[in-house]
């Protein structure tokens, strides 16, 4: 997906280097690790969100009862998918940690690399395992191997490197701590594989003990996370000292390399919307023997049918790709993302890889009209809880604004009410059709695609109104409290409404 | 995926601004176009690979004949994956032309890009219809739809940015000529539209006529890119006049910015690898009442069945991981993609988008060992013509070493006879696999296993020779004839083999 933004961002960490020392890179043999870590990153994103199509292709067929059995079914692979995607953001978070410390690469880290990777797409499988069988102990206990594998892996990466310094980043080649920073970061990197050893002993024997040490591996990261910002939240974010191990503990704190989390977030956007599309070529070509009989040889008429498929396609593929032109306007100002941050986009993804679902949702509507309200609420909300965890990320940006944001979105910039206008776009729009259909319950299909049809149009809109008035932004951001909805007066939107009124300066 | 190696690399065209600079392009509403340019990359390429999963998907129950319906199915979603994969592509050249005369976007001009995509999006779907109806001319008409809309968003595109000279990129922003390099591009990219307006017409009363003109406008870059290679060859490149229209139209000429080659490719290379996953993943979960009933309640002995599935897995996503890994290393010693590399790659690409399909062959052994040869072989065949065109690339290159490679991997250069292992390496293993199963039949899934396994621990002793005899490469090179195995005497390796000779300086 996208790369830095500039060298001039990228830490040596990137390995970016100019064409006239690729030669002496390859003396060294060493290459920059930049291509790798797109690489990696597509990959872990694809896994993340891929593990949706087994959700969506569960079969109901019209005359089917929704029944039990298939709900069963239906809460399974949902279950599989978020597991997935969660404990695949936290191998990637662990990447990126890892890669932070080994700036550059040689053949052999590639392919260590790759190992990496392949013990990684193992992991869905296991929960399929898990989630299917879940009183036999089997798939937790090759879960717990395939986190030791890549705990394995990882630290063979680890050593490795720390063995040939020139592959390390330019802070830690130039340290005088080093051996203390290898100790330190072999310790983060064995917690997770070493509750796994126990997790996968305890499997043997009570399982239900392994599970529950499973869910702090998941989790550990995240609490962590959490931990940490309140800390910071509390006593003020401490100066991270010159050099040394402290440094490298504060920087594995800080995971986050704001290209890295484009790149992932870029992969989950683009299989989201190409994965929409495969449906429409595997379901929606007419068979030519319904063609022949059911329409007397009019394609025209038998694609007919398709009508409301295709209207959700569009409408899907518009929501998926405004959605990251929402994400890419955000991250274009974000100068350096937080965990929090992180954890909010972490979040955001996790809903915008459910948006196929949306699709099957609305496109199911044709074949079975009866629970046709429930579908379109289930589509309004995935859609508002993937907009407005992306609203969420700039309310946390705008906490700690002064290190994560360029001057234009800040709290007065000129792009500041834009940047609002944009990210509040979606979350308005999915909760005014989710409250007209409690209204109008007749017409929610209409409504539904309506509102994905209309908010394109906003979007330009909102453009133009900029371009127009770009100079009397002050103008129009205490015009907007008029143009919002009044489903807007939502939680983290009521925070920021309160950070609109002008500034005194 | 990856994004541009360095902005020492980029040229403005790829809208690289440092940190400085973002807030000036925040007061005007321009961004730098890299990100949206690799998530189009992403896109796309995912696009061109997705279609092969209704081929793999193709269900062949053990009792059922392998029959004409069969084949036919089979080779009406193969053609569609084949032609999607190469409008895809075409469509993918359009897009780095068009922005290579754009330099920065504003948000506009990302929301036409989305247009943009969603029209490519619905490409596969039409080829869906002509192949299903082919006496039936909507499929076509449709087709001629898309790309015409694709044309009046590109226009629209070009207009736009010329309307707003800061948007184009830095030569043409201080460009005399700029009046007449719009006209010179709107041909360009109205040339297709064109064509499949005059199909559209004839897809009305003689429609085989169409299919005629589609063809062409596929055909037409690739042609045109021909030509000029030819003439190339013969005439030897002229240099490119300092500025101005002939500039640009050199420039267009050479439509392949590296950075964008790299970022399509590995979204192909990823999404194939995780496209394996999904189908273990959908696939391979034991069914819980035959686990009760066959293996008496043994989830071990059920997973036993999946042997060889999980073997086929690993083979496959090894062979991915290592083609990309080949790839990677080629293109980090590339400094310029020339046309003829980048057909190739293409070509390259398409059979590596086949892998999925050689992984099903293989894992459904365990179901029809009768025609387990003939698949067996289908595998070998995919992945030597995935590699030998790599090969390819490689050999191109070297005919025009000044300007594409990097010194250390020119004739002679340190890194040569090392490259040339690399990219030899997959060839030969699968020849000398296809070869094998010729004289041992039966053994044919035992030795196509053995190979995708033994390959990487190939790649890992290739490195540790290099490193051990680094020093040593002559001697390595005079000494490797010996080492490569008979399959070697292939076409593609010959004409380089005569080049491994010691070079004389």
């Amino acid at each position: 997906m996208s790369g830095p933004q500039s060298t001039g961002q990228v830490p040596d960490a990137q390995g970016d280097s100019p064409p006239g020392r690729r030669d002496e890179d390859a003396k060294e043999g060493t290459q920059s690790s930049h291509r790798m870590l797109g690489f990696s990153d597509a990959l872990l994103s694809i896994i993340a969100t891929v593990m949706i199509l087994p959700v969506t292709h569960t079969e109901i067929s019209p005359e089917q009862e929704f029944d039990k059995s298939m709900q069963k079914l239906l809460a399974t692979r949902i279950a599989v998918y978020l597991m997935t995607f969660l404990i695949v953001t936290v191998a990637w978070a662990a990447h990126i940690r890892l890669f932070q410390v080994v700036g550059k690469i040689d053949d052999t880290l590639a392919l260590l690399n790759l190992a990496c990777m392949m013990t990684i797409t193992l992991l869905p499988y296991t929960f399929s395992l898990m989630v299917t069988f879940p009183d036999v102990p089997l798939g937790i206990f090759l879960f717990c191997v395939c986190v030791i594998a890549i705990g394995v892996v990882q630290v063979l990466i680890i050593g490795y490197a720390f063995h040939f310094p020139y592959l390390l980043n330019s802070q830690l080649r130039t340290s005088t701590h080093r051996a203390a920073t290898r100790q330190h970061i072999l310790l983060l990197v064995l917690r997770g594989p070493a509750l796994c050893f126990a997790a996968a002993v305890f499997s043997l024997f009570f399982f239900p003990m392994s599970y529950l040490l499973m869910v702090t591996v998941i989790f550990l990261p995240y609490i962590s996370k959490a931990a940490s910002w309140c800390r910071d939240r509390l006593v003020g974010r401490r100066q991270p000292p010159d050099h040394g191990v402290e440094l490298f503990a504060s920087d594995l704190q800080e995971p986050l390399s704001k290209e890295r989390v484009e790149a992932f977030s870029d992969g989950v956007y683009a299989i989201v919307a190409t994965l929409l599309i495969l449906d429409i070529c595997e379901d929606n070509v007419p068979d030519p023997k319904d063609v022949t009989e059911k329409f007397r040889g009019s394609l025209v008429a038998a694609l007919g049918e398709y009508g409301p498929h295709f209207l959700a396609y569009f409408g899907s593929f518009a929501t998926v790709g405004l959605l990251w032109f929402a994400h890419h306007s955000l991250f274009l100002h974000v100068r350096k993302a937080t965990q929090v941050m992180g954890l909010l986009n972490t979040l955001s993804l996790a809903f915008v890889g459910g948006l196929p679902l949306a699709y099957q949702q609305t496109s199911a509507f044709a074949r079975q009209p009866r629970d046709e309200l429930e579908r379109v609420r289930i589509s309004c909300a995935i859609i508002f809880f993937a907009s407005i965890f992306q609203f969420a990320i700039w309310t946390a940006a705008l906490l700690r604004q002064a290190e994560t944001l360029q001057p234009a979105v800040r709290f007065g910039g000129q792009e500041h009410a834009f940047m609002f206008a944009k990210l509040a776009l979606y979350p308005c729009a999915s909760l005014l059709a989710f409250a007209a259909t409690c209204l109008l319950s007749r017409f929610s299909t209409t409504i539904f695609h309506l509102m994905q049809i209309s908010v394109p149009f906003a979007f330009l809109l909102l453009r133009l109104l900029v371009r127009l008035a770009l100079v009397a932004l002050r103008g129009l951001q205490s015009l907007r409290p008029a143009r919002l909805p009044p489903g807007q007066a939502s939680a983290a939107d009521a925070d920021t409404q309160s950070q609109l009124l002008p500034a005194s300066r």
